[in-house]
């Protein structure tokens, strides 16, 4: 177990080291010639942390801490400009105090406790959102953070119905670690994996790796317990269900401001056994778009088909940056997947794709090495938010924003919106790469995601990030896609979110806030909904 | 185009023949010797026809009809007690008349007059409800039907994306008459399909006849325009999101209450050209479970997988009654199925199944004789609701219902369900004849839909009805169950769907519907909602 980052991505131990950090700078010497490459470095948080303006009563019997790195870390997310803000030490808001609660009893109690003393409850599980998620407001009451670390475990496992009952405080290796003596597996990666929780999954309506099929935890959930300043939520563990709106489906999304989910049923799996792995080549980012569209129409559902513009493609080893390149996996714990891949690379080859690495067929309980490409994919994905705090820490604005689109729309909407945010970094930092991957492919559209690299002038990174972001987000919304697949609305993508909704909804949705949390507790300003349940 | 049956199902030309029903008159006798099988007639719906209580104004300018057969037909659904009061001439509320609105902007003058006057508008699609969802509260104020049969038609398709906008008023095969000339089909066939439309599908979570894979309309939606009291409800047309929690999956089981749904986009396919197919014969039902349970879980997600118990299987026509029998079929537009198909086979033996039919793989273009099997399935199972009303005629009570149930308890859940009801319905009706199939599987658990026939005595039926039905459904909340898997919950399933629900789900939805319904104008009463949004 490694020592938590107070101020960056997971834990200390894995940061880069000096040669990574050299080879890194010298990459960016080259490509962004003349900006300053002098490492910042973390302030100290005991030096920055205001005193703590509540005191929490002993009676309320719950976990409590006030350490200042503690809090500090507490204070944020893994935003670009919360990385920015920690190592500045500009943390603005801290909370008050830690509440680590033991059992749904506890977080019970923490908010009445909140509900009479106006304080407004931040829940938090891995800390990993990139949207302000758990970002005490700035302008708001003062502020407990709720970390849930301590419901955690696999707590029961329907091996029948490949079910398990997760709190919501487990880490993802947690929750595998807890499944794999059943033989089973939760097959819902997203990047943050490592450090970030069940919980948190449910109520941001986290993506997986996967690139088909159900890639969202929505598809993965069968029920949902929580804690609402109004009582207690269970819902039934069903297959399926048609009995009125999905009780699920109003928790999932919510980002902790209807209440605290505890603990949820998932959809689990065996553990794949067969695979079927290619790497594929387009002329360029549209082809491979036609190419990815044939594959997802097809109903062959691949669980990785990951499409990578040439500059993407270049950094990751994956081409000299003059193709686009599809990574293609099929997976399966029943059957071998040779008709499924050979169909794949047909469809492929119809479409201008040339076939560059594979096919490859593994049965992994004989070969033993069937987790060899997918283990180095994996660890090379995992390490990225690492790689983004060395980025910060040598000077640079890093940001990445995801979307979805129709097949109809996406060659011009990715167009304008790389267009957008080119410019907009152009004029607020003088030059910045822009590059695409596309992380999900659905029959009716995919999930295109845009990295942003441009070298920031010390103290004046935050509001050249707003800029860019800004733009991003208005080409988006302009465009006709969502101001996010799957990092959530959090505070900073409100002003979109509450654009792209319909109205009514909006409405619905701070009436459900204002009858579960009558006093605004839970996580306020979060989605845009303040303590009566309309605006903050 | 027939006659629309004011009293039954369907179109009156389509009703069974004379030698049709003599022959299930002689089926009857044989099983239930002893009962009267003297047919009803149904009233004329002229003479029992109650004035109009209200005058709607001209002003309004929608389409009025006072029609007694239309306002007959438009005060209930096709439950069986719908049928038993309409053929007894006790129909009891009648709507006072039956609007037809051409456009969203006439739905809105509707609500809006309906909000003033004090009158309640109940939307109505097909009118296939079973559960009470189309028919007037008779405690509340005067009613008025909205049939939506005017916002009708496929208003646009992308064939890119595979996606269509549909008006909510168009049914199952005018929404793919709309579609064929591109290529495409809308692969969601409840068995209502010929007498229900999209925004029945919509707003009840039907499901279609897929047994596999997104078979609710649920994951088939891809946006939602409604008109709400409150103002227009229009969602973004997505592949994916992650922005808070759906909008569309607050409509999506709404049943009218929350605002009237006006048309969707919904996921459209190729044409399938593929098929496989097979019949296999398990020794009994929890057997055959087994193996639907081993298909569900393997990943291949075949289009069909219903599985009858013997009793279920010989009324069909697939056995003797020794055996439960299983109806598989894959499909695809995209590639041949005999490895999906081969594998399924093997599944199937390695869990006792015996193929007593098929495999069979052909490819629809070519040979032209593709659908035969299924449109002989397909047209057997579009008929089942015509043989209710004859048994209905012939004096019998009939209910069908159906739930959902994860693979751990469904053995002990199918038999406790089966022993209730068969109880329930010998001690009110002497006699009865009930059975099993499975409709649905998912990996988790599948969807048991429960058959039960009795003879019932003349003017007691619904209160025969009422006691079988009440005990199925406590055993299916006792054991954990769904109160309904795909035919919602209308006014029917009110007490059981209150209890299934989370309290602070029930609280939140109430609020929703008192902010975008304060008048209560939209369906009070269905899913338990009243004026005020709380308990009617």
């Amino acid at each position: 177990v490694g020592t938590r980052s107070w101020w960056g991505w997971g834990d200390e131990e894995a940061h880069l080291g000096a040669e990574e950090r050299d080879g890194l700078a010298a990459l960016l010497a080259e490509r962004f010639p003349g900006h300053a490459l002098s490492e910042v470095r973390p302030v100290d948080p005991v030096a920055v942390a205001p005193p703590p303006a509540l005191e929490v009563p002993d009676g309320l019997d719950v976990a409590t801490s006030v350490d200042a790195a503690d809090r500090a870390r507490h204070a944020r997310g893994n935003a670009f400009v919360d990385v920015v803000r920690a190592v500045e030490g500009s943390l603005g808001r801290w909370p008050e105090a830690v509440l680590r609660p033991a059992d749904a009893d506890e977080v019970e109690r923490v908010l009445d406790w909140a509900a009479g003393a106006g304080v407004a409850v931040v829940p938090y599980g891995g800390g990993s959102s990139v949207v302000g998620g758990v970002t005490p407001d700035p302008d708001g009451p003062p502020v407990v953070s709720l970390d849930l670390e301590r419901l955690a475990g696999v707590l029961e496992v329907d091996e029948v119905s490949r079910h398990a009952r997760v709190a919501a405080g487990t880490y993802g290796p947690a929750v595998n670690e807890g499944l794999a003596p059943h033989g089973l597996t939760f097959r819902h990666f997203p990047q943050s994996w490592e450090f970030s929780t069940l919980g948190g999954w449910v109520v941001t309506r986290a993506g997986g790796h996967f690139a088909t099929g159900p890639t969202h935890v929505d598809d993965l959930v069968a029920a949902v317990s929580a804690v609402t300043p109004s009582g207690r939520w269970e819902s039934r563990r069903l297959p399926g269900s048609g009995a009125g709106p999905s009780p699920d489906r109003l928790l999932l999304g919510s980002e902790g401001t209807l209440g605290i989910v505890t603990d949820a049923w998932v959809r689990v799996q065996e553990r794949p056994r067969f695979r079927g792995t290619a790497t594929v080549s387009f002329p360029d980012l549209p082809t491979g778009l036609r190419g990815l569209r044939a594959l997802a129409q097809s109903g062959l559902e691949p669980a990785n088909a990951r499409l990578l513009d040439p500059t993407e493609a270049a950094l990751n080893g994956a081409g000299d940056g003059t193709a686009a390149v599809l990574a293609l996996g099929f997976e399966s714990a029943d059957h071998a997947l040779g008709p499924w891949l050979d169909r794949a690379l047909e469809l492929c080859r119809d479409h201008a794709g040339s076939v560059t690495a594979g096919p490859r067929l593994t049965e992994g309980d004989r070969t033993g090495t069937a987790e060899g490409g997918a283990a180095a994919w994996r660890a090379s994905f995992l390490r990225a938010p690492y790689l983004r705090d060395a980025l910060v820490l040598l000077g640079m604005v890093v940001e990445t924003f995801e979307t979805a689109i129709t097949w109809d729309r996406v060659d011009g909407f990715v167009a304008d919106v790389v267009a957008a945010t080119t410019a907009a970094a152009t004029e607020a930092l003088g030059s910045c790469a822009v590059s695409v991957r596309v992380t999900h492919a659905y029959p009716d559209g995919c999930a295109p995601y845009v990295t942003v690299i441009a070298p920031g002038r010390p103290g004046e990174r935050v509001a050249q990030w707003e800029a860019v972001k800004a733009a991003a987000s208005e080409a988006i919304l302009a465009g006709g896609g969502t101001i996010t697949h799957h990092h959530a609305v959090g505070r900073t993508h409100v002003p979109w979110y509450e654009r792209q909704v319909p109205a009514p909804f909006r409405a619905a949705l701070g009436a459900a806030k204002a009858v579960l949390d009558p006093a605004g507790v839970c996580n306020p300003g979060v989605l845009g909904l303040g303590a009566a349940g309309g605006a903050p």
